[in-house]
């Protein structure tokens, strides 16, 4: 073999411990590194992995953009990477902003077939291309792009403000907010999710030009792993290391009780509300802390996910059991103050991403979570943070730094384009 | 179908022309879009792809550290994505930094064969973990970790001048310079590739973690996508939406020729040396230029990568060839003064990566190339680089912002570790 030659990692690794059969062996035989159990413990993990738990990814897969309910990005199982922007509205003028949402739809739908928006080379060549095409060569990738509405679409401006969604309105201060302007708001958001980062940034590098003179760039956040799970996925992992997303809302049923818009004003029927935040994290901070106390901040077990009082990830946290005296999960612990059973039974569906903002200027990693919430009314969110901000002994190790809300109205059917309704 | 259902682009699409059927397509019929033939172009690219021109990506393989010859990360065919960081040594002492190169030697042997670095939950989580934890779950994704020593090493403090490699300097001055302290030099070097951006970065944060107390780090970059090619792979794009790396040094005689080193000081004998660029592209003001004058400064067709005087991308170019009394392809295309045929013959294996640092302080995209080149001599870099930046075309589009010069020592052998024939 040379030496540069790839192998295969699990046909080869004779008696090494993975870190997959580290991690399911050490769900199996409670912590201990346990080398003779890895092969068994591989196999039961690669037995039980579903979505990208696999460890191949299919690049020709592609998810329809047109459809006759919810756009898609939001229950679609999430992608690997992401790329999202908020804009400015700079045009005054209705029309303009009808124009861009049909020509952004027109490319959305081209972009997640995975075909370039028009030519590359125009007529030869001698003209400025529409596509920029550094995602030519490359597969749909799974592309999503979603695109919300924010506040400003309904102010005064463009004379929109009766065909307001119900439930917008800009979030209010909350607990734990260190907002900076320059990641905050936006008159429109645009998600790009792929599991190719490139055919997300080339979406919307390629959607921020087509939107010259209509809205200019505000923030963006390139996300590049995926930290919450949908339908059939395995839970990932944020930067702090614990599994994220292992409670969130997947069933259908739920869905529509949680993040699907039925009684707001009837051009949003089929749609929800985006709420986005950049979360910081201390990483360096949290690396310096010990693991057992780093799960009595989450309260769950940090290999396995499983709830403090119980063995597996998925078992269902149990707030109420004590030992010696004390709560086993601490009622100030992150997963019971955002726990559902403890907020009057408000659930919100998430969508994280970890990114990195590179090193700061003290020269630490600068680096965290980008935040997609998806449910029916804002207020969920400003419920469920309101208590995390106040009390959560996570606060120590993160910081919200950016902060946005958006109407998310539906997709649209072939033929139309998106939020069309809300000019009719 | 339900809407989020994920479908294959490739048996679905039914006449529609993808990005891929495009570039192929247009390969074969001058640029013309030519719905008619994209089934076919488009199964002649599936059956000439290699390497990770696949839709597929396997996340199971790893890239043994430990070899008799030459560090992984340099003719190791470039991985999807890379984080790359630079240290300052804050110690004087020869004898920490030994140590750490040793303890970086361990560490990465373990995250390259997927397994984490020491227990997460030590001794029930009592305890600070020597693994942040996010890589869990991940498989091997191909992580290679590639040392680099700078001129500071061989400096007056640390005692090891006499042992300095012979042709390590710190690079003059060059033409197009526009250095930014803050993304410029460095001690050490570290370069992560891996299919996996999380894994690559997992690896990087550790051990940066690890150098605690004899290392500060200096500047980073995460690039998002491949933009070189190695032995048995397509040609990816860089940002400019053009083929990048048709031309890199390939073949292990031309490896030997131009990048490995036999005569420079004995402990450096199967090493090489890493130029690395941090290249700002003004792809706005790209993205506003036609399409055949960006072909003029590249000397190459867009969608094709076909040289000006070609057909196919692996034509050879003819700098000679004249068309209605000018060169076809312009001398001071990038191309041409690239050309090793127009440099003495000097040639210089690349590793690029395309990233973005967001939107700038006027609401331009800001991104670029990260460039990493390995060659037997960094004066082979400046030869070149001197005449691109005195005359490329492609100056007006572009900035060096960020630079550093490293010795690469060759891989350690299994019970040994990087570098440590330097303190013998």
């Amino acid at each position: 073999m040379t030496p540069t030659t790839p192998s295969s990692s699990r046909s080869d690794r004779r008696g090494v411990l993975s870190r997959r059969g580290f991690v399911a062996g050490a769900g199996a035989v409670g912590g201990v590194l346990a080398g003779a159990g890895a092969a068994t413990a591989m196999a039961s993990y690669d037995g039980g992995g579903g979505g990208d738990a696999a460890d191949t990814i299919d690049l020709a897969q592609s998810v329809p953009f047109y459809t006759v309910s919810h756009q898609a990005g939001i229950e679609t199982p999430p992608q690997r990477y992401c790329v999202y922007m908020t804009f400015d509205l700079t045009s005054r003028t209705t029309r303009d902003l009808q124009v861009l949402l049909a020509r952004w739809s027109a490319a959305i739908a081209q972009l997640t077939a995975g075909e370039p928006i028009g030519a590359v080379e125009p007529t030869h060549g001698n003209a400025v291309a529409p596509d920029t095409g550094e995602a030519l060569d490359l597969g749909p990738a799974s592309l999503t792009v979603t695109l919300g509405l924010g506040p400003g679409i309904f102010g005064p401006d463009l004379g929109l403000s009766h065909r307001a969604p119900r439930l917008l309105h800009d979030l209010p201060r909350l607990p734990s907010d260190n907002l900076d302007a320059a990641t905050t708001g936006g008159d429109l958001s645009l998600q790009a999710c792929a599991d190719d980062p490139q055919v997300a940034y080339h979406a919307i590098r390629d959607l921020a030009r087509m939107g010259r003179g209509v809205v200019n760039t505000r923030w963006t956040v390139m996300g590049f792993g995926r930290a919450s799970a949908g339908q059939g996925q395995s839970t990932p992992r944020n930067l702090q290391g614990f599994k994220d997303g292992t409670r969130n809302v997947k069933e259908p049923a739920d869905l529509d009780r949680y993040v699907w818009l039925t009684d707001d004003v009837g051009w949003m029927d089929g749609g929800t509300y985006q709420v986005v935040r950049k979360i910081r994290m201390n990483i360096e901070t949290w690396d310096s802390d010990r693991v057992d106390d780093q799960e009595r901040v989450i309260g769950r077990a940090k290999v396995s996910g499983a709830p403090l009082t119980g063995t597996r990830e998925l078992d269902t946290p149990d707030f109420t059991a004590v030992r010696h005296g004390r709560r086993v999960i601490s009622p100030v612990s992150h997963v019971a103050l955002a726990a559902h059973e403890n907020n009057g039974g408000v659930r919100i569906l998430r969508r994280g991403y970890n990114y990195t903002d590179g090193i700061n200027a003290v020269g630490q990693l600068d680096a965290g979570l980008l935040f997609i919430a998806y449910l029916n009314d804002p207020d969920h969110f400003v419920r469920v943070q309101t208590r995390l901000g106040s009390s959560d002994l996570l606060n120590e190790y993160i910081s919200h730094i950016g902060s946005a809300v958006f109407a998310v109205p539906p997709a649209p059917r072939s033929g139309s384009y998106l939020a069309q309704a809300l000019f009719a």
